[in-house]
């Protein structure tokens, strides 16, 4: 085994490109894709950098979704190492962005090379679509490439995100889909008044009450095979202005749904709707559509996973829908097959971040196990 | 009929005594008792004036109650009149403090003037305990002229509290009583974490959902022939940061009760805890004693006034214990039989705040009607 991942992922740490990155973080990549043969196409928007790469003319089209900004670093006195000062300490190397995702990008560019040294004609394509705004609004990242590879009709088949989707040990897990994320921000209207007068007052926290429950208690669905049942959650509530003799006039609620394939938002809407007309609330009452649910099921993309990761590891892997959202969500709506794969999620966003270094050329042997299975004739 | 009460009226609204009043608001007051014979005695405390009057040295002793400070006027500009300005517009005297409680000071003070120049040498002693701190905090004010009259064993028999206490026309309300106050600031605990994960955390505001319902929906008890029922409101409700990813670690939770003499504030927090309990809720919960309940029933204070109300009036007054607290809850636990009994109260704490000068000489007539009855021989 080589330490060529280690030695990428070293040269990506050591650019503090904390999100958005405005390229600087995407220089050594360019650097390494250019002489393969990538025809490298710069998708920046706004202050943001995003880079299209792409290798071969014929489909399918197996790409790689990654980014190269980082969330910030708190206080760097707080790190055993400097940050941006990628360290090897016994099996680990140390720095922001070693796990969440400089390895994985490192990992991809690693097996593109080995994979093209053997196959410089492979039966299909290899994309690289490589945002510098993922950690952050990701208005101006992802959704930009797809919209225009969407407009020139030119959507890869497959999309294998490199999110660090392991937790215990490399490749017990694959992340074959998301929840949906749907929040809604409602106002509930009461009559304000002095507490000493109830009887000419209308609190909403009380009227708000039962509707609540009623939504807290609801069972939204079972979940199936792949997600968990849809859960729902009141983050915010907010009545009153602090004086205990005053009933207030409204009652801010948010709550958020994170859903499965077994609903839409609009029918999570219209049964939210339905209960809250049903206790006789007047409110108001706006949504935020965070993403849709999406779901690979298993077919080529999955099983060239899974069998690369047993071929590598010995791991069997589990698929899963858990966690947060990615910008998987912006992909997947578009008939793509989307997975995501990448090293232990442990430390990611957190002080002294880091990643097994061994886990990195693991890592590159899984991709390059991918696109083998997806590109050559087996 | 003379116009002397509208006179001293005008007296004590020229001087601009917001709360609190360090004594000028008093000066009129005390230049008209000293020579009469009252012997005064300055009870200030802090920026506070409080004033305590004293005319004889036998029992029983009839008081008057009542504070020279008023709230803020808001945006001068506003008024039709300057609110320090006295100014008589048809049948009314308009400026701040003309109701609440000016003019029931100043009828009060002809009141005596007229009982003592027929009975020099009542059947009993007449005091006033005169606040510069009534709108305020409270806490300066006649509780402080309270604990020194109890320490010296000179609590008055009857008090007689200035508040404005008529709704459409003067006479038609006496206040023999005031609901208690009862306030729990709750934080009701739970475990933070992220909306994706909510097997990881415990939102506390769905926990406390169940008890704040049935804490709505409780009959605390049906009132009785004096109160309405006590009553339970939650003026406040706090949790999370306004994140729609993040479950909230702690609900806080305010609630407010208004409480008849039914019930008492002990019972209260004893059935509150045991249905947090019963729910199992993690909470901490502290308690603000506003004011315990009183009550006078019909007796010789209520009697005289409905007498001298009838007198002067012809209005059949209507007994009620309805509105927010007044000074009346610091004297009334002493055993003192308190009634408040004062104007219209439908422009208190407003712009051009004003009271009908004819109702100014019907409520010295009717104070000196309730002086007659409980300090000379019938």
């Amino acid at each position: 085994m080589t330490d060529a991942v280690t030695q990428l992922t070293r040269e990506l740490i050591a650019i503090p490109s904390v999100t958005p990155d405005d390229g600087a973080g995407q220089a050594p990549l360019r650097d390494r894709l250019a002489p393969l043969g990538f025809q490298l196409e710069d998708m920046s928007e706004g202050n943001v950098a995003n880079l299209y790469a792409r290798y071969g003319n014929q489909g399918p089209v197996v790409a790689f979704a990654g980014h190269t900004d980082v969330v910030p670093t708190g206080a760097e006195e707080d790190w055993t190492h400097p940050p941006f000062s990628p360290t090897a300490s016994g099996a680990y190397l140390y720095g922001r962005g070693a796990a969440d995702m400089k390895g994985s990008l490192a990992a991809f560019t690693v097996a593109v090379e080995r994979f093209l040294a053997r196959h410089p004609e492979p039966q299909g394509s290899i994309a690289l679509l490589i945002t510098g705004d993922e950690e952050g609004p990701a208005v101006h990242g992802t959704p930009v490439m797809v919209r225009r590879l969407a407009e020139r009709d030119e959507m890869p088949d497959y999309c294998l995100v490199g999110e660090p989707s392991c937790s215990e040990r490399l490749g017990d897990t694959v992340k074959n889909g998301r929840r949906g994320s749907l929040t809604g921000e409602m106002v509930v209207l009461g009559t304000q008044g002095h507490v000493a007068y109830p009887h000419k007052a209308d609190n909403p926290v009380h009227r708000a009450l039962p509707a609540l429950q009623e939504l807290v208690e609801t069972e939204w669905d079972a979940g199936n095979a792949y997600f968990p049942p849809t859960s729902f959650q009141i983050p915010n509530v907010r009545a009153g202005t602090g004086a205990h003799n005053v009933i207030p006039g409204t009652l801010d609620v948010q709550f958020n749904f994170r859903y499965s394939t077994e609903r839409t938002k609009d029918d999570l809407k219209a049964q939210v709707h339905e209960i809250l007309d049903r206790h006789g609330l007047r409110y108001d009452l706006h949504w935020h559509e965070n993403g849709d649910p999406f779901l690979t099921e298993p077919g080529p993309l999955v099983n060239a996973l899974t069998e690369s990761i047993r071929a590598a590891t010995g791991v069997d892997t589990h698929l899963s829908t858990a966690g947060g959202t990615s910008d998987g969500r912006f992909i997947a709506p578009h008939g793509v097959q989307v997975a995501e794969f990448g090293p232990l999620n442990d430390t990611i966003h957190q002080v002294d971040e880091r990643v097994a270094m061994e886990d990195l050329e693991r890592l590159a042997e899984i991709y390059e196990g991918v696109l083998e299975r997806l590109l050559t004739e087996t």
